[in-house]
């Protein structure tokens, strides 16, 4: 089994209950269930870990040590996207395929959305297709790894 | 039977053969045929159709008579991506779930390409998987139509 | 008679059912028809000619076979006012009133349409008429020819 | 009858004597003439008034006053046109059929006379026309109110 | 009793010793105390919390749980204000009243101070005041809880 | 008693009238009267007096004679606050406590709207309060004079 | 005798008296009586007139009535300077010898007082001598009338 | 004997008629006679083929397909160097020598035209010449097939 | 003995493992044991401290703590030297000598590592030496305390 | 007797024959002459020198050794103003009273023109009265010293 | 014989040696013999002169003093083509064919090689040729002489 | 003895003298005689020679000429860091290791400061040191040579 290793940023916790008009009603856990049932739906030999959080380092943390168990990294950095030069140096410091997600179409929204440092960091980037852009990144990291 | 119609932009009837370290040995009709097989392989009804052109022109009518036969599009505008406000407008007129793709992670590139004038007309934007980019748009837009 | 050449660029086509809440419900032909109605009811010794289209090689040709049969020429070039140079040399270049019209008010839109390149090869500029910034054309381009 | 309110701002008292290349040799009292001339030929029912002022306040107050007792308003709020916020503001302020006009084609000229503040509290936008520009305002505001 | 919640971003904890030219002599703690004193002298029904912290990731993590037990907000980011659209975001996502404070005159300082990302998150912005601007944010917040 | 004086820039005469969705239904009048009302409630030994003017020259006349009879400046340069460094250079000039207040949050609203000259000149800024920024700020200049 | 028209702008009123490090202790009357005894000093036959306001149309309307009874205008526009194009247009439209002064040398001082609109109007700039700027622009308009 | 490929963008079909004070009275037929008699005269074993075109497409279209019969290819791609990237990218496609040219010092000219997009895909760039331009590209690109 | 705090940000925990080509082959635990053996070798009278930080909010709390027990602080803050104005907060906030340093000469990398908030917070910058950096700092910082 | 040295900068040396529609026709030795007419005319103790270079270091050297034996120094810098932090060094390390001068009106011109980096090292700017420019500032620079 | 001086910028005497994989591997001799031998071969009647200096006041020198004796100028500056004005205003100064050439394609290399202050005063630009740069130059300017 | 060349520009020769406040009491020659015993004192076999000028082409000179007898440089650009590619370029064509340093921290001065053009073309930057800086560089370059 391959590991695949989902990062979620700052608020994405709120997920449902945040700007719904904006992020949509799914919960993080009922995303985290739609990637399961996903990986299982199209066979795909993978085991998906979750982890969340707001701290910039928290996550940084989990990208560092993802090199050494996962297969691959899918993270929706959120807020940090736009901020932090410390998570893509960590995105830059490792060796695994890497896709950079969002749940909405950032090139629609405010003009400081419209900028990712991460980007830079990563193989692919899929935003827009809200909790289908995780399945997406699945199938996107999947003929990566 | 839905229909998606796939708009390729300038440059890209010469897949394989440009720049191939960049955008891949793959050519366009070999795109094409992943594409067809991946429709087969995922089980949707849907019936591709394949449009390539290098002209703005002709890549404004084609987005404009997509309106009318069918469920859905995916462009790959290519450089019109970075300097058309006609691209734009077109796709802003029509209302069939729209994707944008490109082969390459446009932000680890030349600073010109890291603003597309097209992203706020689609729905969503996928970018840096090479071919399977038109492939995980498919993915994506079946859930749309 | 005097000649005017009325060229609209891309999308103007799909007037009347492309995003009617910003452009209005009226098709480009009836546009056509409230022009040549004006014309009768001001009594201007004045044939128009229509040309739409969504390429801007064709524009650049129309406007500058424009200088040899027509006395002035009123244009709408849409998305290309923001993008094209080709279209502003081709203006500059022929020696014939020429009035720029845009159906919306570009200023309180997004900033991309606040500026036009070809606004420097026109006597006139109007805009935020709806189809009326066509007839006040006509009698704006009436006293320079 | 219905009262239009002809605002003129700074400097247009001097029309006829100021940089006459630029601006032309008629007066702002030929202009009125021409105007007063236009409705009696066009048979429109509207009673013309006249304001000019080098000061942007009488400019703010003739503004707010206007939607008291006018029907529609014409502006050519000269150099306030670039630096002004608070005129602005009392156009947005008032809820009747507003045009900005300009003797000149605003974009041919220097840099800092092609951003409007006051293009965003208007309906529509004439420049370019000389004297026949407030002309064509008459005929532009009669559609509207 | 309603309850609003005082959180203070990094540094404020060294409030009274940090350049005290510029940010006063009062601790965190004393302005604790003032805010304490001025609910009892205004007679208002508030019970005051407070939280702070050097880590962006627990002030997001706190503004979140703010909207499931208090009635309001007031917040002073300190460097966070000028760097953080998570801090932002978390602000977006609650929907209790929000105030964003700052003992000095941000205006008055360097460039890079003058730009704050959690404005746009935030009922209303008090600065300048000093340990003031705290108090006059309670009785700003008292109206609108 | 000491004198507080209140100057309210263009446009706030229509108060109440002027885009109630925005500005609120409160006439001037109505803020004056809560100003008086709010001043009697904490029992300040305060004497307001209220200006409000459209003209730049007249709010920077009133600004400097302030210095001669009162003890503190309130104001809500409205439109100016964004172009007038005339205004600015009054408020440098006198040496009595001064607050900048708007009613909105500025830094939601238009860019040309985040930046403010007058902020430079003055002790502390509010907005966002709604006609209570007004109070506000009588709360936090009464700390100062 | 040739007339000289001296024009000062907003607060030049308060000289002497608003931030006289910066300034000077010198009133505007104090280099009133400047100017004339060094005309006097230097034998020109000039009659000098003074002219301030805080008006911007004020001094748009002294600048126009300038090229009607004088030989030579000398103008310290003071904040106008860097946001009238109001101002620049009137000096545009006189043609008589026209110098800008200022007290300071606005080169060192904030970057927005670094551009001035009214430079382009004149035919000189003279600024950083204290009083003395005015008696060098009168030595420097002697010639040029 | 080798192949260059003359392509010629929009407008240039106008030269000789078109603004001849900047762009010189030769038409491009004179220029491709001058091109032939120039061949003749160094002796290259060189054929020329020419090809004008106001559409991008076209011109990318042209631009590919040299690729295919030409040793070089010799481009003035007049306005579309400013504007478009979908030429730059065709240029970058193919990987025979070629040169960028212009009639004009395009850096003596109006600003939007000192920014070529289309310079980072070619070997050399010659402007300024008049129609020599053309002469001396033919001797660089000879050098280099 | 006087005490040195070195404080090393996000990701130069890798060091080592970390794009080597850009950071070298040390690791970090490397670098401490140079600059003790440095200490030595010089004969300071120095007791070195190492902290690792990949959270933001942790490095603030270390340097402000490095005040009450150190003599000087020799800090690397990788990417966040180009986001954290929290960062630059603390080192203002602390009255001890305070060297930044980086492994690379920042100056040779991408556009947005060119700029460090946190220069303007300490004594002296210290770049593109690689672990020589850290030992330079020693000497530098060892006049200074 | 005083001393006041005269640096004049590149190509100055070319005056009566470089551009003189723009620089006028006298040499830099008649300018020389009429500044020694000046000087005792207005029966000023001033000796002048007179130092031409092309050279950003002489002129450099000569700023330096100026304040070892003069009491003033006046400076025509030229192209350097615009280029050179060096010339500015020197200016703000000697501390005699230092105007810059210029022939032409700099804010008339080119917009590379309107910086001047020296202007920040000098006491007083005056520019746009040709040769006269000189004489102004020495009466200006007799009064500092 | 017509005389054409050549003037070469900074660090071209380094040719051959410096950075060959940009700069190619012939010395300046070798393109000057490269040069002399190209006037035989093409029998021009010129006579050409040589300049390398690394300083811009010697270059300056020798542009003014080429209008004496010269019929043509060609002229590399190299590192001061970005930085000098004084370079520009030099050419700007002499009457007679000015051509600039840069032996690398500016254009394709850093940000700010892409701007060249000296374009605006020559008659035409060539570059990216290698040696041949200055032999193309040689056959532009012998058709201007 | 290997042999490192210090090389200091413009105003460097006013040290002491030159802003004490800023840049210290140190001459230049005490700061080469605090080089010398550093050497003796670090023991390495290193034999130092200096070079100061004002001039940018001595400077390109001697950086030039290093590369033939030196093993190091170690250059002050001073206000030739700002403004000069040549200088860059120059650095640039040598093979020896080069270290930047600035007696002052540059990054808390004026804002044309804190970019260096010449930081492209060394291995290390120090700054902030006083002439400490210089000692530093000796430590470091000596590692490199």
């Amino acid at each position: 089994m391959k590991k695949i290793n989902f990062i979620d940023g700052p608020n994405l916790n709120l997920l449902g209950k945040r700007e719904p008009e904006i992020y949509g009603s799914e919960t993080l856990n009922d995303i985290h269930e739609l990637v399961r049932s996903h990986i299982i739906k199209r066979g795909y030999e993978i085991e998906p870990s979750f982890f969340q959080s707001n701290s910039e380092g928290e996550i940084v943390d989990c990208i560092q040590s993802s090199s050494q168990f996962c297969h691959g990294l899918i993270i929706n950095a959120a807020g940090f996207s736009h901020t932090s030069v410390a998570v893509l140096d960590s995105l830059l410091a490792i060796h695994i395929p890497k896709i950079e997600i969002h749940l909405t179409n950032l090139f629609k929204r405010e003009d400081f959305r419209h900028h990712s440092f991460i980007s830079k960091g990563v193989n692919g980037v899929i935003c827009g297709f809200g909790s289908n852009s995780y399945l997406l990144a699945v199938d996107g990291i999947q003929k990566l790894i």
